[in-house]
């Protein structure tokens, strides 16, 4: 960490800050320019409150050379994290498909799609129980019962399964629940993040619609500081300024992280897009970026499913894009 | 709603559709054009499915004329609502202060803003006893002696309290806090929304950092088809391509609230500048813009405060503050 | 300027870096930290090369402190830059009402607007001659001959005029042109605001659409390192993710740039919003950010404007909120 | 287009709009539904000016259902445009790689980096002699000279050439160049593209900053409009809230021009990331999104590039990229 302070600063008052800072176990080079006095902290910076350094009359500028975080740092992992399911992978050497409609229907919806996408080589089941919904009159998902309902296409396929977990005291119901996801905007519920930090379910988060590459490592952050190192990240697409698809799918986002962590990453290009017929192509460039994975919805009957039907590919057209993402894998060096 | 249908579609195709889309209680207008067809629809059209319809294959645009909220929406109700506290409103007339610390960090310090702000004028104590922090590792509130300390705070002060709620368990120890708040980062919480419609304190809602005037509202609305209608809307800055400030502070969303919705509509200068001395300039603006208050952080001690000091007014400034302030809101007609 | 080198470079190798960034005029204090040298340069900075400095190997992070901007810098000259023109100043203790037609259309238009608005308050008359429009088939401006009738307006009222200008050779239409509009599409024309440089005209140098506030100051830059220092900067709204307005308004770059340069600031409230119903809270708001001024569109029949109706007051939309502007500058101290 | 009255307009001014509309020479499908009008205008709609309608006060809303664009429009083009170069072609089954360094410096760097490229499969060499720069202090391109470098490297190698083209008073010095460059801060440079309609040199079109798609394809049939259709498109990064890289690489406005228009496209990974490490994986992105070529800065010497040395590959990163570029590339159909 860096401190420039102000261009004359009273000297005194500059001791009693080094001072204070030292007092926080962070060592400091002091370097006096001609101009101004430079200060560089060395140690465990991540203690230190920056806020109030900016708050302080001395001081012009605060700069953080080192990330504020550490449990996702590859610098001090560096070894890729691989998450392990039954008869499933995520990171390392890896591309892992998860597939599924955008919200479990009932059993004869979830069961087709879950037979037909683990025939095209998906590895996870994904489904929705618990929906957010921009509008309190949409469908808000099937709750307890699409949970059971996962289950049972769990147990029928052998395909572990991932759905969303909207608030912690639904945390009970997801026992038999391989993975769970925390929605692009719940990604800063710190309460909920805490708690999964208790739990040992591999969580599957989402990066918020407007964060920063680092808001998102902190997010995984405070899953980690509570234990729970069992996190794949997710790229779903940001906010942007145009409308001609739902988000912006910002691929540069996955070599950045996987340079900055060992977490495994993914990328949703169905809620990236919101439009099927371009679910392919971001699909094959997700590949291609370096991807451990991708989750796409597929649903046997996308007229009629009761969300997000305009985004979701049938069986058919995912087993036609799966045989093209096995000829991008091989190249990468990964298995599918 | 308007559905413009892809130019050359089967006649009998389109029949089954307008008669699925009247079992739903709409009319439908339908329009040969030369070259394609429109179907105007009529009636209450919030409980169509958007999704669905776009993924019809028939169908090329879906359009929405009328809001998809209702409760919120000023046209079913173009009176402004006004919450009533002891001592103070906000809406109407009435241009509302609310002022305190970042985070409760002491009785002193709390009853200290506290009485200094109620002496410059403000109406409302805010202060954070649970605090959403990007970092795991840095100070995270008082947690539930916090709640305690702003509740003896109102009591030796008579300002009513508003403090942010970050879980619904919480919800308990809000008893006797007079205005929930519900931060940008939990406006999409709908577990938590639904919840505090249930309630029936007057929530405090803040725009989310990417959201757009349409899920604001829609997050009211959340909580209006709970039956709870005591809702204060707050823009508090959205996320930009810059960095000068911490955020874009939007006032334009100011009028287009007023004119979208009969609820109050408030601006956090502090948040979307965290600048200190930015806050007077746009909390001018914010009266000039038409809303009905600000929240604005004051400290008596920036420099040493445990979060957002570089955002943070001196009692002193916050009175020099105010002074203007009441001139500008006496050229709008409001009273302070 | 502060460079932090990686840990464990090669120290012959930051000897010669040392001695070639010390070639280039600026003086080197390098402080050894027990994980990282950080070389502080002193001097003038702004001959360095960011670029390749931070394509070297031994180099992690490149930091100015100062700022890249030298004669638009506020520290280099504080005191106010203040624009005279005949009946009108631009800059220190007054605020300047520039209004008119979005395109000149008439002679009678023109008249009829620029008597009407100069009745009202006005010290300015705007009006396109060569429109910018994002449609070739859009009517694209009268040309030569709208150069000709505001200089006959001009004549006629007394107003000094300002109008875009899209192209270097159309510099010498504009001899009785007051002051030259650079719109918000050219801001990084630099072949263009190089000329501008050259001249000797009042320059109004519209911010880009997606435009940091360092980039606006670097384009103002451009035309006073030509001699030209004759410039007012004009906020005009920015690019955001929603379209409840054509832009989102930033009005907290008003005290920002008032901070960080001497250059008068204006804002339109017209092309930010889009909408004439939101001009008046805008316009109130700018004055209350601490503008120098605003530009306003005012057209005497917008239902029938070639351009922009929408975003159009009538004559006596602009004489209320004239009355109203007087008030909110007076709170300011500043003359209308 | 489809135009929503009012609630409880007059019928006789209804009337008397849909005469004037009529006038210009659409037809007009008037539907009477239960609370409101809505026109529906058939014909050619690009005459119609949508500022003048939405002034209107009959008038709710004006909803575009036929893109503005027509010369630039898939559906009225329905075959690939494909241009052909000394060599090479861009568009169609061809992926086209265009490499070389950001600013021509010299003739012994030029010739050596468009010879390492040319080995390595370009089809093109690029270099820029004319430079657009955020500072007036920084190196603006070797102007004239720069550009007989780039011929003689033409010469050299028989690689054709693009460079950027800053102003329309240059173009008689472009004879020689095979296609003209218009950078992103050019894209609404409108008076530059109606010159660049009359000319009949191949175009490189970048697209704006904060360009939306229909803007890019506007600012095509700018210069289509002038008969000029030799036009490639170009991704190259928008402006994002995140710093990690230097821009957002859009690569979903991919497939989505693809389905949009007959032009070219392709993309600048090294200006969206301007970060060399991320150049491979987005380069390999984008063909599998389906792009048509990408443009590469490659620097034999990146340390001391006079610009943008931070993301250029060296001649031997580009030679491995491109073996795996053919890889991909193979697998889309396409010949390198």
């Amino acid at each position: 960490m860096i401190i420039a302070l102000k261009p004359g600063v009273n000297i005194e008052e500059v001791k009693k800050l080094t001072a204070d800072l030292e007092n926080l176990g962070v060592k400091i080079d002091a370097s006096q320019g001609s101009s101004q006095i430079v200060l560089g902290l060395v140690g465990d910076t991540t203690v230190i409150n920056d806020d109030a350094l900016r708050a302080n009359h001395l001081i012009e500028r605060v700069i953080r050379v080192q990330e504020p975080y550490k449990r996702a740092n590859r610098i001090f992992h560096p070894l890729d994290t691989v998450l392990e399911f039954p008869g499933a992978k995520i990171g390392g050497s890896s591309f892992t498909l998860i597939a599924g409609p955008c919200s479990v229907e009932s059993r004869d919806q979830l069961v087709a799609v879950a037979e037909a996408v683990k025939k095209s080589g998906a590895a996870f089941l994904r489904g929705g129980a618990f929906k957010p919904r921009t509008s309190p009159y949409s469908f808000q998902g099937m709750g307890c019962e699409g949970i059971d309902l996962l289950v049972e296409a769990k147990k029928a396929t052998g395909l572990p399964v991932v759905t969303e977990l909207m608030e912690i005291s639904q945390l009970e119901l997801f026992e038999d629940i391989d993975m769970i996801q925390v929605g692009a905007r719940n990604m800063q519920n710190f309460n909920l993040l805490k708690e999964l930090g208790r739990s040992r379910k591999p969580i599957l988060l989402k990066r918020g619609m407007a964060s920063t590459m680092t808001e998102l490592l902190m997010a995984a952050e405070y899953v980690m500081a509570g234990g729970n190192s069992q996190i794949v990240l997710c790229e779903r697409g940001i906010r942007g300024f145009d409308n001609f698809t739902r988000n912006i799918l910002d691929l540069s986002i996955v070599p950045a992280l996987k340079k900055k962590t060992h977490l495994p990453v993914i990328v949703d290009p169905s809620h990236a897009t919101g439009l099927s017929w371009m679910v392919p192509a971001m699909s094959k460039a997700a590949v291609a970026a370096g991807a451990d994975g991708i989750i796409v919805e597929v649903h046997n009957d996308p007229e009629h499913a009761l969300c997000d039907g305009e985004q979701s590919l049938t069986p058919g057209q995912f087993d036609s894009l799966m045989g093209v993402l096995r000829k991008y894998a091989e190249i990468e060096g990964k298995a599918i």
